[in-house]
This record gives structure tokens, C-alpha cells and sequence, in this order.
């Protein structure tokens, strides 16, 4: 895990656009800095953590100025560059939507399965998602190593693109009316999929063009969401055989 | 996580047929004592441990005479007497049968998604499985405490037992040459699942009616064992529906 630390690196690596899984600055610091840092941070999706000076103490052993940043294992992608590439290699995409899924293990799992059934991209929010670093890869059995992950500021503006762009979205949810097995899953495909429990966000359903449900028995009604996402991703793949 | 100790209770214990998870012995001792406690372990399909006396004085804090017996937190049940039970009550079994899993959170998880789906027991064998305990039960979101699970000395004898019995036995396989959406689902089932990476034991597949492979693009070419589940679950469930 490589780490920039200090005022002017920090803010030289946010400026030259380089990488950046997530920031961390102490939570006393105000004035033009922190704005800047604010400002930047927002516009290129990456989180950004107030925490107490004895965090950035045991992160780093020298001098820094009270800010870090941790580099990304993963060069991530920009959703509106790699839609239409995927469209110019005549694909017929298929893009997985993580909404506010925090478990790590489950992030991996699921790139697991979108590499096996050859989706195309998993897009995640900057806020309220698992980091995508080590444990995330190696839960994907490598498999985030040939996926291209694109990390948006909203997830709600990244599905308007889609929508705008030809790209049928559909989610998984228990309030469903239409059984995943009686969908056509034939064209291009961004699969929304929600935080156990949770579900999700009422405010992106409303852009969706399908609520499905994966017909269930037992008393529990709940899959892990990475199973879920499996089937979905086996039944999407199975349509296009 | 109850636990019994000394020799005469963990004798009796064994004697009048307790539930027991697994026993831990020194691994010094030998004896009458020792000989008989191998052949009620192996009767009653119960892991035998020998461990140093670090273990155990770790352990237990009181006097164990060199043996202690973890109880089983689930009642594990006899499948001779389980599958009569199921064909009496009318149903249509599924089982699902582990083959050397030894992953706790995996267990769990394929527990999870077998109640989801009214899938009817899970079959373990006692040697080289994961146990199945609170994680485990945790992992499963407390299906394990709903679901049947019948621990046997042989899975081998287990598959020939359920086949004689007019129980299909099917099994995910790289080698397999069904698709799975091809097998006829319909009527009772034993699905045999095989640990990532190893597959399911070649000895065991002799008694298969049908291998099967699950349609995958990708590089990877190998699903969580959990997910390859999930889907084989779906499939039966969709098939009955």
C-alpha cells in the first residue's frame, strides 16, 4: 500500500490527476488548504477522512503535515471513457452498479463473478463503499486485476448516463415485480445491486427501467448479496449464449 | 461452546450418544482407554484430535485427565433416518452434500442460500470439513438453525445410500459434460459440492448420475464455491416451481 504524505505532495498528486484511493487529514485543519484539498477531492470521487493526530502518528513515521494519501492499487476508469469504448469494440456491455455495499469480502466476491461470467466493468461509488485494495483483490481470486473498476462521485448521475446512452438498468429488489427468469437480458445492461438488509437506495430506483426479484422459498428471504449477484450474472450470461 | 472433560465423562458422554463436535486427546496416551474412545469416535463419525498437553491444560482449567469433548451446538441428525422422514412428510428432497469445504464462512454461506431455496439437509462428513459452529452459523444468518445437517463417516457410503434410496446424484464439475440447464431437475436430488480448486474427490464420482458444469466466460474460469451453489440451488428451485 503506497502512501504520499505532506502538504505539497499530497496536493501535487491530487492536481496531476494521479490515483488515489482515499485521503486522510487531520481533523483540526481548516483555511484555503483544507478547501482546496475539499474542492479537489469532490470533483475526482475520492474519499476523504477527518481523523485525530495520533491516527496520521502510527500511519507515518515522518513529517506529515498532518495529511496522507493512499495510492490506489487499481488504476480505476472513467465511466464516460470506457462506456463508449466498450460500444466501439462492439460489445454488448453488461456493467454492475455496487450501491453502498461495505464488506470487502463481498466486493471481491462479486468481481469474482463478474470476471467469470464476462461482465464488462463494476462501478462504485467515492462514499459508503468497501475499498477496493488488497483484500478486495485477493477475494476476487485476481479477478479485479482484470476488470476495469470506475469509481463515481453519484452513482444516480452514472445511471442517467447509462440510461441516456442506450444502457438498460435494472436491480434487484424484494418490492420486484417481474421475475429475473421473464426479463430480456439480450442488450446492454447496467445491474444495480443493493447493501444486504438495506436494499437499494430509494432514490435510484426511480431511475430503473426493471425491478426484478429472484424467485425464493425459506423463511430467511434473503441471499448474501455476492450469490445474488451470481445468479443474476448466470442468468444475463445464459441469455447471450 | 460447552465442553465435558475427564475420562469417565467423556466416555459417557460418547456412550449414551450426545451430540459431540469433536473430541481433543493427549496425544501421549494410549491404552484400552484410547482404543475404545477411536471406536465410539469412528462409530458416531466424530473428529478425534490428539493434541500436546499445552493444548489442553490451555483449554481446560480443570483437572482433564488428558481428553475433552466439545458439544455440538446443532443436533445433527442420521440421514437413514432423515431421508425416510422427507418421503414420508412428501417432499421432494434436495440434499447437498460437502465434500471436503473447509471453509467455515463457505459452509455458512451455502446454508444461507439452501434455506433460501427450501432446499431439505445438509450432508457432511466428519473427516476433513469445516465445523460447524457459531461462525459458521453466523455466516449462514442462522439458516444452519433451520436446516437439517447429518454428519457421516463416509460421504461414498452416504451417495450410494441416497442412490439406492432413488435419489439423483449430481455433481459441478470441470469435467462435467451436462449443462446444467439441461439436467432434468425434477425429481429428488443429492447435490455433491467439492472444495475450490481441488473439485470434488474422484472417488466419489463413480457413484454420480450426472456430472455438470455450470456455461462461464472469463479467465478465471472458477466460481466461489458458494455462488456455484447459489446457482445450482436456483436452478432446482426454478425447475419445481
Amino acid at each position: 500500500m503506497e502512501r504520499i504524505y505532506g502538504r505539497n505532495p499530497v496536493m501535487e498528486a491530487l492536481r496531476s490527476g494521479q490515483d488515489i484511493d482515499r485521503i486522510y487529514i487531520l481533523d483540526s485543519v481548516r483555511g484555503e488548504f483544507e478547501k482546496e484539498i475539499r474542492r479537489l477531492c469532490k470533483d475526482a470521487a475520492i474519499p476523504l477522512h477527518r481523523v485525530p493526530k495520533s491516527k496520521l502518528d502510527l500511519e507515518i513515521p515522518g513529517n506529515h503535515q498532518g495529511i496522507y494519501a493512499v495510492i490506489s492499487t487499481l488504476e480505476y476508469v472513467d465511466l464516460e471513457v470506457l462506456l463508449p469504448q466498450l460500444f466501439k469494440q462492439k460489445k454488448n456491455p453488461v456493467l454492475l452498479l455496487l450501491d453502498g455495499i461495505q464488506d470487502i469480502r463481498n466486493v471481491g466476491a462479486i468481481a469474482r463473478s463478474a470476471e467469470v461470467f464476462g461482465a464488462d466493468a463494476i462501478v462504485i461509488p467515492a462514499k459508503k463503499s468497501a475499498p477496493v485494495n488488497e483484500i478486495a483483490i485477493k477475494a476476487s481470486a485476481g479477478a479485479l486485476l482484470h476488470l476495469p473498476v470506475s469509481r463515481v462521485k453519484s452513482l444516480a448521475t452514472a445511471i442517467e448516463f447509462l440510461g441516456k446512452n442506450g444502457v438498460e438498468v435494472i436491480g434487484a429488489d424484494v418490492e420486484g415485480d417481474t421475475n429475473i427468469s421473464d426479463l430480456n437480458l439480450m442488450g446492454p445492461l447496467g445491474v444495480v445491486l443493493g447493501a444486504e438488509g438495506k436494499g437499494i437506495d430509494r432514490n435510484l430506483k426511480i431511475y430503473f427501467d426493471h425491478l426484478f426479484f429472484i424467485p425464493q422459498a425459506g423463511e430467511i428471504q434473503s441471499l448474501n448479496v455476492s450469490v445474488a449477484a451470481g445468479i443474476i450474472l448466470y442468468e444475463i450470461h445464459k441469455s447471450r449464449l
